[in-house]
Order: structure tokens, then C-alpha cells, then sequence
């Protein structure tokens, strides 16, 4: 996990277009993180156009947080666009494992290529096909190892897995990479587990590498909350100060502040 | 009015699943607000799942503020369920007398059981059948008593009835309390009217007596938003602040400044 | 370019009514941003209720930036209503030129009476049937010069065009002002150029003169905004106390800080 920074400065530099078919209720905080990343965000869920606008862009974002059978379909429609000419899909499973039109949703996604699966631990469970149950868009408990649920499924996939929560794993089935950076203020608000998903877009944007680059990205995120933590005074200006910090992130506090740890492969 | 503390930390402790069928301008301050009181708010608005998201969470928000005719159906389903398990369902009854289309869709609602109905002056006049309008989603004038308006539409529902204002009401008929905390400033930025809503279901979600519960809300919003009053410089860092002074509400703050009044019923 | 305060003024005395049809990302904004600036911001996209709400507004803005079928339907029975009654039509051109689906659908919304055309470099030529391409929502390059493009169409169309950027123009294709009024943050933050076609909504409500209205609502905004960058520490909270900064704007400070400049008519 070295150039971290490195990968930052390429999406400072390039401003990757990242198509987001996304829900409304951290549609905002999206296209908020992306910007001050350095990208360029945009958002476009009608069927008309989700093919078109994904082809012109440098990554996909797929996040089923609202979805309904209109943004299904236009999801349907930009990952196969995206498909076709190898830009990177990011699937964010938000709240699969809490009902019914989820999981069966969810299903339907995996019927096409995905780059990087992204969700909380209970999110993941189910979207990997264990019953469990997702508390609304919160994860609820699941027995089991979750870094040998995430490999194992990443392996099935052909993909990067990537489990937010205390610690964030990301895993291509063979390489695993714990990241520890973040603080207990970003499970507070809301937004942040969205926000990772657009970042990591972001970083896949500019680095073919996904696994590194969806860890890469969550390490900037997680330094950059851990920055906005010392300063804020609560949630309100915790979420504000994170905006801020992200604009600052230099070479010096990435390395000083990274931390990432890697396991050995729990599957067998 | 006593033990609204308890029942905050009644919210806090048991973070109770607010499902939301919602407007997309506040969407987002109202899954934050219900965060950071320490609730799990989701936003599910398909009809394929609205019943089934009800159906697992421990209050429903109705905000009708950009309803259209899929989100109209997707509320009904999620009130029925609601209904069938006793879950609470509270009915913000957002530009109620501004349109012809809002006024038959809250005749549609209100064909449900509604546990606790929510809208400014003209809103809940016009939800109670008063040939008033609604500036929008502001306030328009209402001739009469506002306070016998609510006591008489509540009688005849049997439900509480809650109208935001400078001094908000609070009655279920027989019963009613004037909440006097809040500060001018709530009236200068978007959402705290939606917001209220979803804080009165949190409360709802964890205190039988609804009417207590509404009136609890109230108190612990109206008393964060006097605290981020004094200390901002305006209505964009208020806002900030007001999610702030949530996560810092204290026993001895709300029973130091809370300021309910009970009036003697105004209804013959 | 005298009396902007006394526009500003207007807007916050009159309190107009300002119907959006708007996206999903910076919905929330665009409310604060009207609300901030003293007036009533209201978004309803039913097709049921787009009409009657467009007929008691003081004016109706139409953005495009996550526009669909159904919206759209609605936006041209907003515009109609509008017409109808002499109601000002603010277009927001979000990403024409990105999408095939966005350039049909302003040619349509183009059918109607529109008063302010509004967008970025590359979204306003390509509006104006020029030959670009438009990087998701973010300007592309345009070769030619923006003012004369931006005046031939505006005399063509017999409206007032607002080209957003660096600096901003504003002309009715006689009269052309340049605002440089602003500061690089404005860029690097989501929503600003959103909010300013609901500001430039709010101040044509109340002056009828929509060339002056356009350009005093973006030297307000502007002003505002460079107040905010002395005192904000990155992009979060500089959005936070732009709010905050709308609601001090003076007529000292305004006349002390507007940068207006009037050019000679490119357009032979």
C-alpha cells in the first residue's frame, strides 16, 4: 500500500467524471465528496440517457439506497455501457438483506460485470447469498467470519470486496487489506458508507489496480475524518470539517497517518 | 411534561428504525436528523418494498412534500402494513392547501389510521377540511383558533395533532400542550419542519403515549436549536450546530430550559 | 447596474414564491439558497400539481441536471402555466451537450416562453445549437467567444442568457453585463451554479427588468460568496457561511464590492 498519495494526485489531476444512478438521500454528499476530491461528479438515473452518460464517464457508481424499477433499469442500462468499453463498475448494496425487491434487485445486478462490491457487513452476508437480515441501511449481525465471506465472494466474483464498518476489509479474494483509519464520528452521520462508494469510484477511475485503489481510497477518506474528528464539535460540524480536510490531504499525512494492515487469506 | 430526558434516552438507547416515505429536498436532514437523535432512519419509496420496509421498522414518516403518484401509492401500502403490526405512522402534510393534487392525495391518507398528524397553520387547517391556502409549503393565514382548529380535528380523528409554528400545539383532543422552546431562526432555513416530523416519530417509536411523545420531541429540537442559535453566525452554521446540540442534549439542559404550557381545551 | 440593493430588498420584504422543477442532487441547496435570500422556495414535479403550483408562484425555474420522461412532462406544463400568466421562466441547461436525451429535451423545453436561459459555457452553446461537448454537468471547451454566442442568442430567442464561469455574463443580446463578482471556491464546491439560477429566480420575481434582475442576483451571490471565503478553512464550510453570508449582504458592502463591468456588443 504505498502511493496512496500518488493515486490522490491522479485524480486531482485528471478529474475522472463520475456517473453516479444513486439514491436521494445522500445524492448531495456523492457528488459533494467527489468534487472535493478532485473529480467531477454527475448524476443521471433516466433509462434515455444512463447508457450514454456512463460511456462518456471514467467510472460507474451503482448505489440501490432508493431504488425502484425505473433506476433498476437505468442501472441495468449503464452497466452494460460500461461493460463494453472497461470502465469500472462500483456496486453499492446498500440495504440488501432488508427486503424482499433488494435482494431480488441485487440478483439482477449480478447478472453483469462488477468491479468492486462495496457494503457494510450484513449488506455484503446477503448480497453474497447468506441469510441474514439488514436493520434498514444499517448492518445487522452476521455470524461468521466476515473477512472469509468477503474472499470467498470476491473469489466466486472475479471481483474487490470491499466491507465498510470499524475496520473497512477490501479483498480480492487472494490479497486482503484491513483498513483501520476513520473514526467512530463517520458511523454517527449519515452519508459517509455512500460517500466511500464515490471515492473509491474515484480512485478506480485513475489506477486499473481496483483492489489498491478502493483501499488507497479509503484511506484518504478515513485520515481525512480522522482530521475533521479533532476540530469538530459534533456530528453537524464533523461532517462539514470532513469536506474540508479532504482538500488538504498531503503526501506527509497520508504516510504518517496510514494505516493498513494485511491478513493472511482466512479461505481455505 | 416530565421525563422527556427518559424518553430521549429511551431513543438513544434502542435506536429505533424510522422508515421514511419522503420529499427529496429534505430526504437528506431528515435521515441526518434522526442519526445523530440516535435512530436508524431509511428511505424506501418503491411500492415493491415499501410495506415490507414498514413493516420491519418502529415508525413511518409520510412527508407528501414532492408527492407524486407512484410515492402516493408506495405511502399507502406502507400506512396498511404499518397498521396491520400497530406501528406508528405519522403524516407530515407538507403544501396542504397549495394545490389541488395535495388536497385529494391527504384525503386519500387520511382514509388510514394516522397516529399523529403534522403541518404549519394553514397545512393542518386545510388537512382538516378549512377552505384555506397554503403559500406553497409556507404558511398561509388562517382565520380562526388555531389551538380549537387542532383540539376539534384531533377529537374527530382520534389521533394527536401537531401544528408548527412560532409556539408549536400539540393536542389529541382532550389534552393539549403549547411547546414554546425554538428560536426565530428555525423559520429562516429549510427543513426543520420536515425534520420535526421524523424527531416525532423517533419518539413515537419509543413512547406509547404519542401525544407526550410528539410533545417530548418538540421540546428536545426546540432546546438544540436555542443552544446552536447562540453560538452561530447565521442560518448556514445554525444548521450545522442544530445537529451539533442534539448529540450534547443533556438532563439537566432540557429541564432547565424546556417551556410547555397546557391550555385549557378551547373546544365546546 | 445601480439599485441592486434595493433589488435585494424586494426580494426580502416580497418573499416570492419560487416554484422549482429541479434535480436530485442540489434540490436542498437551491430551497436554502431561495430561502436564505428571503424568499419561498417550493419544488413540486407531479404532473398533477405542476401547473397549479407554477400559477401561484412569482417565478418557476426549470433545471435539467437529473431530468427523466416524467419530469420533463412536467416542467412543460410548468412553463405553460407560467406563460400563461407572465410568470418569469428560469432555464437551467444543466449537462446539455453531455447526453443525446438532454439536448432533445431542452429543444423541447426551447418550444416554449423562456425569460432566462442559464448554464455554463459549453451547456449554453450547446443550447444554443453550437456543436460541443459538455463533460457530464462541467463545461467543456467551446471555441469562439462565449459573449458573442451568448448575445446572438439571446436576440434570437428575444430572452435574457447567463453564461456561468469565472466571469459571469449576463445579456439580452443589446445589453451585456460581465460579473466578476465571485471566487475560485464557487468552483470547487457542488450546487453553486444551481443555486444561482434560483437566485436569479428569486430577484426576477420582484424586477422586471430580467436582464438587471440577473445580473443583481449574481453580483449578490458573488459578493456573498467572496465574504465567505475569508473566513472559511475549505470547501465545507465555506458553503455553510455562504448561507451565512447572503443574510448579512448590505447596501454598504454591496456597493462597495459590486464588479460590474458592461461590454461593447460583440454581435454584428
Amino acid at each position: 500500500m504505498d502511493k496512496i498519495y500518488e493515486a490522490l494526485e491522479k485524480v486531482r489531476k485528471q478529474s475522472p467524471l463520475i456517473h453516479h444512478i444513486t439514491n436521494w438521500v445522500t445524492i448531495s454528499d456523492c457528488a459533494d465528496i467527489v468534487k472535493v476530491f478532485g473529480g467531477s461528479p454527475v448524476m443521471a438515473h433516466a433509462k434515455e440517457e444512463a447508457a450514454d452518460m456512463a460511456s462518456i464517464s471514467d467510472a460507474v457508481v451503482i448505489n440501490i439506497g432508493t431504488l425502484n424499477t425505473f433506476t433498476v433499469d437505468a442501472m441495468k442500462l449503464a452497466i452494460t455501457a460500461a461493460n463494453k468499453k472497461g470502465i469500472p463498475v462500483i456496486l453499492d448494496a446498500v440495504g440488501v438483506g432488508s427486503t424482499k425487491f433488494r435482494n431480488e434487485a441485487v440478483k439482477e445486478l449480478l447478472k453483469f460485470k462488477i468491479d468492486v462490491i462495496k457494503g457494510n457487513a450484513s449488506e455484503i452476508a446477503a448480497t453474497a447469498g447468506i441469510n441474514v437480515t439488514t436493520k434498514g441501511v444499517d448492518s445487522g449481525n452476521v455470524s461468521g467470519n466476515m473477512v472469509e465471506i468477503a474472499e470467498h465472494f470476491a473469489d466466486e466474483r472475479e471481483c474487490v470486496v470491499v466491507v465498510t464498518g470499524k475496520e473497512d476489509i477490501c479483498t480480492n479474494g487472494a490479497i486482503t487489506h484491513i483498513i483501520k483509519n476513520g473514526t467512530p464520528m463517520m458511523s454517527k452521520i449519515v452519508g459517509t458508507g455512500c460517500m466511500a462508494g464515490s471515492v473509491i469510484a474515484a480512485f478506480c477511475a485513475v489506477e486499473k489496480d481496483y483492489l489498491f485503489a478502493s483501499a488507497a481510497a479509503l484511506v484518504c477518506f478515513g485520515i481525512a475524518a480522522e482530521n475533521a474528528d479533532k476540530t469538530s464539535e459534533g456530528p453537524g460540524t464533523f461532517k462539514n470539517k470532513l469536506f474540508d480536510k479532504i482538500s488538504t490531504l498531503s503526501d506527509i499525512s497520508i504516510n504518517k497517518m496510514k494505516r493498513v494492515e494485511d491478513v493472511k487469506q482466512c479461505r481455505k
